[in-house]
């Protein structure tokens, strides 16, 4: 749709092996992610060098989500905080 | 060492293949965690249905990441939201 210009076509190297992600995320975005999973891959293949590749980007996978599930849980205790405080000092919800 | 007796074994199913996943979390965080990069990875297949196994798993480590980077952006706003607030306020920081 209207989007559809702004999305940017970023190639990044995963693993030894070359991956074009299409978005509207700048480059400097795609590749810090990139990095990201590369690096976890190979910490996990230390750890587990009989794995083969498939099996690894899917535990890689299952290592970012539980890292993703835990902040999402601290993420919604520090609104929930937040919230009671603003309620507490009588705030209004327009803010 | 010490924690060894806490670890447990989960096994779970994802996108057809079974993983055992060993460590502290409670297996039904496990099972959470799987159910979504399963979810993840069929939805990325949908979307892009000549990605072989490996790269779909890839690229959904990839998606999972940008998510991460996202909510953690969002989570540390926050946080220094509420430490300009508690400053504010005159709070002491040994609350």
């Amino acid at each position: 749709m209207a989007d559809e210009k702004k999305k940017q076509r970023t190639t990044v190297s995963i693993y030894g092996q070359p991956y074009t992600v299409v978005g509207n995320e700048p480059p400097s975005h795609v590749k810090e992610v990139a990095q990201h999973v590369d690096q976890k891959m190979r910490e996990i293949k230390k750890r587990n060098p009989y794995l083969d590749t498939t099996r690894l980007a899917v535990l890689t996978a299952v290592n970012v989500v539980d890292e993703y599930k835990k902040l999402e849980k601290e993420h919604k205790a520090l609104l929930e905080k937040q919230s009671n405080q603003h309620s507490a000092l009588g705030e209004d919800s327009d803010a």
